[in-house]
């Protein structure tokens, strides 16, 4: 079974977005076993679609569209479908009252060209779209399987994973299933060589790690017929890997930092709090994303000037004088200051220069002091992390959760 | 000159990359009066590959592609191309000894295979690539030009520009040019209606409408000879478009919400302050991503419990015991809590549910408070926002960050 992936939308031919439907669907067909053969990328344009919908029908046996199930006249991909397969477009009506409601839950009116979202070329089966107004669709006809689905990638995932994933398990005959260790404090050359064994010996699963801002990934990939189970046959690598790099692997379910550390505080019920200053609330919002965290998390304090330090976190203004805003001495002051403030059992401070400006010789762009501080005492960690503001950020965030981690780890609680 | 960009790797179609090539390409060409009608991906297979590029030489005029240049045997873009316009490749000695230069400085064995890699059809342009080993090359044929480019991105950017821009600028006949209108507070389908007369009215430039979460983008195409200026042509159009709509435009320069709002609080020296309670950071961190804000943006309190509502913020118990954390009386006490705290011009607040859980019938998932506090008073706007923890969070904040910029627009600064 051969897949192709057309895109319609005259913004990707523009370079407005870049084509990462066609990258996600790839990924998740190849774990199912369908080969994914070609990506094609039409823009609204009803001759175009046309001939490239009858390309992609001669060569492949599944195709999956997006785009172009919008409510304009611009949006073309059902009525083109319809035009060669002969099937005309039918008002399916369940669709039609759910796209009503949802405008009345909006409290907004329904306009009229909304209701061409409702309907579908005659017997296809008709894919819900939970987060959006148009519902996807799928035809089965002459051998052939054409998907269409709507091209935002929030309303498109969803109905794919809960969708077309199942239909698609179903008609493969094997399956590609992989797992991701995410490894934090371990540089991607350094884990090489501690693993680099593993990766050289293993067939099926394979092992395959990469590189991200600050953090790597080990993919392993198992392929089995359907009736095998790849846990097991991933089972043995994995804890082999545990067993060279600890609690380096903070991960083994494509878990981010946050999820786990996030997890980790909701479970043990450890209260928390921040003072950010450089992050400029990034942790704040990594951490808060986490549903059921307001049960721990207490408070954040985004400290960018020197006063809110002072009367919000309780650092001496002579700390701040002799040390300076970036120093360890005030990142521990700021640390204590948010966990008595707040009275919860961790708080935890970030002070650094995340540039482009004020940095000094002394006090690079880049230097970050976090600090935690929790029931047994308060500790500091001095970190320098290259690259532009964004990068700073990011890492910053990743040291401090995997300090708060490691905290944890020790089995204070 | 229609162009077609025809990208060859295997690792595109099994979703390890998203083919940001193609976006960056088509962007720079559609600047330079070149349409891309297409994108095609296929994979380092010689027959499927071959069937993609006659497909391309029928439909389109400008071939680019990118990838398949390295060294290995599954690199067979030159030696396609070569046989479908049965060109030979011969070996190109500058290219040779600049490879050979490139191991040198390295200070590594250049191994037999680098050899391919300064191979080309006959009569082709060579283009020189000054970060790898790849360089790429023009085959002008039967009024086809195929282009061919190596697939890091590092690589075939620097190429484009320096080469293949000026190639096309030189063929082109016209130039076609875009400006995006940024809009907040006026859904897709109501923009639609009251701008549907000039959508359908317009031939150059066109007017197209499309969706993100929470806001819509009118992309203004003027297409016009060399001679001609695109700007003259597109002013008449965007200056009738703000009549109808107003304020709700934003942006004519393509800037997203937070750029427009801190810019508008550093050049007018507006400070303020953040009281966040369900966007949990989210605000406070797009903000403080703008570099230079740190002059006026003083500090944020993201105030999780009730408690940091009362201490940081000055929000009286009675209010919350008796309109709830969520209402517009507390976020009116939060708003103006924060801004005399901090004492900065403007002090802004939100209050709401984010979900999966903690919605009622009467407060539901999705309700928010906004509040904003300045020198002539307090306001509030309640908002309903559909969709995920993530979604109502992100448009929690366009909402927010445009509390703030039609604050500043009323004048009084």
């Amino acid at each position: 079974m051969n897949a192709e992936i057309l895109a319609v939308g005259t913004e990707l031919l523009m370079g407005q977005i870049a084509n990462t439907n066609a990258q996600y669907i790839s990924a998740r067909l190849s774990e199912v076993g369908v080969n994914v053969f070609y990506h094609s990328v039409v823009g609204d344009n009803s001759r175009r679609l046309k001939e490239c919908l009858n390309i992609a029908l001669e060569r492949s046996d599944v195709i999956i569209m997006t785009g172009g199930l919008g409510p304009t006249r611009d949006d073309l991909t059902k009525e083109t479908v319809s035009e060669i397969f002969n099937r005309k477009l039918e008002l399916h009506k369940e669709s039609l009252q759910k796209i009503e409601g949802f405008f009345e839950r909006l409290n907004r009116p329904m306009t009229e060209n909304n209701i061409k979202q409702a309907y579908f070329p005659q017997d296809a089966i008709i894919i819900e779209n939970a987060k959006g107004t148009a519902p996807g669709c799928i035809i089965e006809d002459k051998n052939k399987v054409v998907v269409m689905l709507p091209g935002p990638p929030s309303e498109m995932k969803p109905m794919f994973e809960d969708t077309l994933m199942p239909y698609f398990k179903e008609k493969s005959k094997y399956r590609i299933v992989s797992k991701y260790l995410r490894i934090f404090g371990v540089g991607e050359s350094a884990l090489e060589e501690k693993i680099m064994d593993l990766i050289e010996g293993q067939t099926n699963p394979t092992i395959a790690p990469y590189a991200k801002e600050g953090e790597v990934t080990l993919r392993i990939t198992a392929k089995c017929e359907k009736y095998e189970s790849p846990d097991e046959m991933m089972q043995p690598v994995i804890a082999e890997i545990k067993k060279r790099i600890g609690h380096a692997v903070y991960s083994v379910e494509d878990k981010n930092l946050e999820e786990v550390v996030g997890e980790l505080l909701i479970s043990r019920n450890i209260t928390i709090s921040l003072a950010e200053s450089c992050t400029g609330g990034l942790l704040s919002n990594k951490l808060t994303g986490i549903p059921g965290i307001s049960k721990v998390f207490n408070r954040a304090v985004i400290s960018y000037s020197n006063e809110s330090k002072i009367e919000n976190l309780g650092v001496k203004p002579e700390t701040i004088n002799k040390y300076g805003a970036v120093s360890k001495e005030t990142a521990e002051e700021m640390a204590l200051g948010i966990r008595n403030a707040s009275k919860t059992d961790i708080g935890l401070s970030i002070t650094g220069i995340a540039g482009p400006g004020g940095g000094s010789e002394e006090k690079p762009v880049g230097l970050v002091y976090l600090a935690i501080s929790h029931s047994e005492g308060t500790e500091c960690k001095e970190i320098k992390v290259w690259g532009d503001r964004n990068r700073v950020r990011n890492v910053t965030c990743l040291y401090a959760l995997d300090m708060i981690r490691l905290h944890i780890l020790k089995g204070s609680y």
